[in-house]
């Protein structure tokens, strides 16, 4: 192998060939790009293993399913596609994305997305801390975004994991004119929704609470319900109002790049004593054993 | 010059260099695509002569600085970019894009917008009816799109022209569903919004009326509305309930793919006679001789 390539950087499968990240690349007319008629997941690699692989696939073809975007690959072959590009890249820990976009229409000029060639690609890269390290660990200083909601799911359905992606990057700008580290949105009844790349929780008497609507169904979320089930947390999926979720006890964020991670301040405001709360560090803790549990991986397949 | 690339399929002019349309390609990890971070926008390139070439460089210029986009190429240098790449492409009727993106962080794993190299880009292609000229001809068939709205501004605003087209998409595999040619989407309201690539209007007792909010403002709109102006046709801007729309006299739509387009039905109801409503006739008449009137013309510069 060259070894001037730097394999190490991210690796991609794309058009059947394994190649290095910087050389995976789409062409401009793909309405991926130009409508944002595409659809993705991310599964983590964590020490040499996938953490509930089976949980992503299946959620990347429910998202194809609901856009009524058809790829040639199966279940399997997207797999061994994700397997032997990691095998590749030779990352131990890593964000690996699954992609399927509507393509370039086979007639030029056409308009009619039944016309275009639907295809697959994926991606790896290092380990993405969708909250940096440092930031996670002193507490996130979080901010609801004022002038932006998310956008509504009767518009554009936050179920199909998708890059529609202009509210949470104007959250962003807000958060960042504000001093803080990141921005969620509510939705246009002034509910919580989601963030950038992360679902929300706030804890409240010990109950934890995650809103229904207007975001992504999060396998790290789930898994954060499933150990509040397994560690006897009471746990409710439903409408969170901003009222509410101002006056919780503990707020934290779930995310396949980071975890559970406690957010110590919202809009300026003190949440606690300004560190992790008990119930936010318990389930952390346990979602970081479950990584690594053999009930939820997958370890990489060696490859010759 | 190599004979065997096709150059009136199109070209591009991307990092610098003029390609063929077919190697034009971004990477996999830019933001354009993984947040759809982008801003675009397209000139009509009609018999050898760009069309309004200073109001679509400014409405690009005022989408970028809308989202916060600084790219390294002042106007002067777009529209020397643009000629050059149109020059070496042959066409002379064409769809000219320009194209402002994100980039990707220039350190791995940020998720700082601000720290990403923006870039610019344009590509042309033959000239492309946003409504194919049979249809045109005979009229359109549209569908006003039922389980799916426009993403209010509040989420993501029209006026910067976006990528953001999963409303689109969705409401036109509705209308193909329902045997339609195209969708018009109406904000949450029930208002009329826009359709995919296209503003809309309605004539009522010689009146024309367009939508005000959530919406494009498109230059063929504008060059709509200046018409009626010249031809003493009383024209809004305005919210047009659907109510109002269902019962007008004529329908069109306007787009720099085609002008004013007619539409005969919506939802399958017949309007007028099947046919173009005298009004519709008139502007669309106009606009085609505008096309053409040096009042609006930038022709193509001559390259060695």
């Amino acid at each position: 192998m060259d070894k001037r390539i730097d394999w190490n950087a991210g690796a991609a499968w794309i058009a059947g060939q394994i190649v290095p990240i910087a050389e995976a690349k789409i062409s401009v007319l793909d309405w991926g790009l130009t409508h944002s008629d595409i659809t993705y997941d991310v599964v983590p690699l964590w020490k040499g293993g996938f953490f509930r692989l089976p949980d992503y696939l299946g959620r990347f073809e429910a998202s194809m399913a609901a856009l009524r975007l058809s790829i040639p690959q199966g279940r399997a072959e997207i797999q061994a596609a994700l397997h032997a590009m990691v095998a590749q890249s030779g990352l131990h820990d890593a964000y690996v994305a699954m992609v399927a976009s509507r393509g370039a229409p086979l007639i030029p000029g056409t308009r009619d997305p039944r016309s275009c060639g639907n295809h697959f690609y994926a991606w790896c890269v290092p380990y993405v801390y969708v909250i940096p390290q440092d930031v996670a660990a002193r507490g996130v200083h979080l901010w609801v975004a004022k002038d932006v909601h998310r956008i509504p799911e009767t518009s554009v359905s936050a179920r199909a994991k998708n890059y529609h992606w202009g509210d949470f990057t104007q959250g962003l700008f807000e958060a960042y004119d504000q001093g803080c580290d990141t921005a969620v949105l509510t939705d246009h009844a002034g509910n919580l929704a989601e963030g950038p790349g992360f679902n929300v929780f706030a804890v409240s008497g010990g109950r934890v609470v995650t809103p229904r609507d207007h975001c992504l169904q999060g396998i790290t979320r789930r898994t954060v319900l499933e150990i509040c089930g397994e560690i006897g947390v009471e746990a409710e999926v439903r409408d969170l109002p901003l009222a509410e979720f101002l006056e919780a006890d503990e707020v934290f964020l779930s995310t396949s790049g980071g975890g559970a991670t406690p957010v110590t301040r919202v809009d300026g405001r003190i949440l606690g004593n300004d560190r992790a709360g008990p119930v936010t560090e318990r389930i952390s803790a346990v979602y970081r054993d479950w990584l690594l549990s053999p009930r939820f991986r997958q370890p990489l397949i060696a490859h010759a």
